[in-house]
């Protein structure tokens, strides 16, 4: 009898979350209304009606909104525009893979600060600021962190406003879990805190579906026209198709809709990761408690090595993420992130009774 | 009373050529039977379907097949992996200016080799090779070439890949307009001429419409698998949502009667430019003369500044793409780029016109 496989591996939406009837709703709405625009040729910044809704959602200017092909690629074009072979470069360590990636291909110099139960360690980004180190960013994603699950805290939020407007580094927020949280309050933004010292960077691709491709930066203003310049240099612009979509499903209201549904698929799936954990690896690990997101970071205690822990898991029917990837120095032996969006609650509890048997095993 | 105002500037579709309908029933149907792949994340190399149709076609394996978001960005993503700063590449001089953006991006080195009326002028190339400059890329677009309409002959794309095998170079072929031929026959492609040697862009913007934004890129089999590596980094995959709804369309057979019915609507707008161009200009102009493509590209006779002419034709009511925009040496002052697709054989007669009495004045 083979164990049906459990991945704990990307942190993606489910197939059941996705609202396919609506879209195609939107769909044939924007092609039967508004066919001569959204097939034709746009402007770099995006269909203008869903550029102004998050432009009014943030309350800037429309001139400081790029809605593109996801949010990654605004954060690529926005790495090949401020960094240069060498340029300092701040993020969580652990952080999201593909800002690594992106971030590699720029040659920044990469600096990772050590992350906290509250976020980021800003007393060390304090430190490397007074030992001279001169960052042109410092990325981070302060709500339901990837890998983490963390929410960095008010108190940190304000500090590194400071740090940022004092040695003069763009803050790049990156959003996109920020709607999914299912208990608690939310904490100001950094473009709240901190409007010209901000690019948010945010996506639909949790709220809607990954598929669409649409993603957005809010930028400072005089930062903006440049970008605008290199989208339409590199690929005149996003699909006005699937951003009309976007705006129509906005529009209807649905978008809302879908957020509330969302958040009622996914805090039991929330609770059932933390409650296995508490159960399955009280004594192994110790872990981050977030209140939405996707994801909850797990770091093993002892010495495990992550081949070892990848290798046992696959024999034990689990799919795990490489943690060394999150870590811009790769010391990512002993942690796992969990995403929870995808499995059912019986999953989870199945996946992380699976993953205590296999951290004593590689830990014996 | 205000003249209305002719716009010889991009070369864009008219809204009447875009299937929004057909369009509509192919989102309903992938949103309805596939929604949890299309609204999914997918690969970097593109919704599978598509990218084994563009395989077949093509003759290749599909693990040698991108399907990005439009070829711009696949060219971009081509040239930040094949330029070093100072890397020669090759293009026709006048190109596509999208082109030169992404190169000078890149920092490339660019090499315009002037156009004949057969093409691009070959023994120019092999000059330049033998003195030693080491391309590691020519760019063509070898079918109704953007801005000048011009066919690259079979003889010169033969002599190219010669010289490419020879001097070890890739050659990279952009043909968006390649179907878009309303008379003649076809010439071989570079991809059948020299299979490995090739990287064949393409683009569904001309044959269904832009706003799809899904095009291509064939790669010689050993460049494929760091380009996809390179697109997981740095945007993930592409919309397989709309690259659904464009495979839908052509496994639906919609794509060829797309592409018979916009050769219907675009052979008289060519010919009405043709004969415009033949009774207004003869005396002024030389100009390539297409079976094809979206343009006709005119060389005025004489001196003309490109600055007297662009607003001299403002003041006629005719907006016209500066033509130095094309010239990777900027020395386009005398060329104009007439695009007769999304203009009526009445608009075009009198913009031409307007053109001729522009051109008499500015010379005068």
């Amino acid at each position: 009898m083979t164990v049906k496989e459990i991945k704990f591996t990307r942190g993606v939406p489910p197939a059941c979350a996705f609202p396919a009837d609506r879209l195609a709703d939107c769909a044939c709405a924007v092609l039967k209304d508004n066919a001569a625009v959204v097939l034709q040729y746009g402007g770099p910044g995006g269909f203008p009606p869903l550029r102004q809704a998050i432009a009014a959602e943030a309350g800037v200017e429309e001139s400081r909104v790029a809605v593109g092909q996801g949010s990654l690629q605004l954060l690529d074009i926005l790495a090949r525009n401020l960094v240069k072979p060498g340029t300092a470069v701040f993020v969580e360590n652990p952080t999201y893979d593909r800002t690594l990636s992106v971030m590699r291909h720029a040659e920044a110099r990469v600096v990772g600060v050590p992350l906290q139960p509250d976020g980021m360690d800003i007393d060390f980004v304090e430190d490397q600021l007074k030992e001279g180190v001169r960052p042109r960013l410092l990325y981070t994603i302060p709500d339901f962190q990837n890998p983490s699950g963390v929410v960095l805290a008010l108190a940190k939020r304000q500090r590194l406003v400071e740090l940022a407007e004092r040695y003069d580094f763009w803050l790049a927020e990156d959003i996109p879990y920020r709607k999914l949280r299912y208990h608690g309050e939310s904490l100001p933004t950094f473009l709240s805190l901190a409007p010209e010292r901000t690019i948010q960077l945010s996506s639909y691709s949790k709220l809607i579906g990954p598929g669409v491709r649409v993603g957005s930066a809010v930028m400072p203003t005089g930062l903006a026209p440049a970008i605008l310049k290199f989208i339409d240099d590199t690929y005149i612009c996003p699909s006005y198709l699937t951003q009309a979509m976007v705006y129509e499903f906005i529009a209807r209201g649905w978008l809302d809709e879908n957020i509330t549904s969302l958040r009622k698929l996914y805090a039991p799936r929330l609770q059932a990761m933390l409650e296995a954990l508490e159960r399955e690896l009280g004594s192994l690990a110790t872990w981050f408690k977030p209140q939405g997101g996707f994801f909850v970071g797990v770091n093993l205690m002892g010495r495990v090595t992550g081949d070892a822990l990848l290798a046992c898991a696959r024999e034990a029917g689990l799919v795990l993420t490489d943690g060394r990837g999150f870590y811009s120095d790769r010391r990512g032996d002993a942690f796992v992130r969990l995403p929870f969006s995808a499995l059912t609650p019986e999953e989870i509890c199945e996946g992380v009774a699976r993953l205590a048997g296999v951290v004593r095993q590689v830990m014996a």
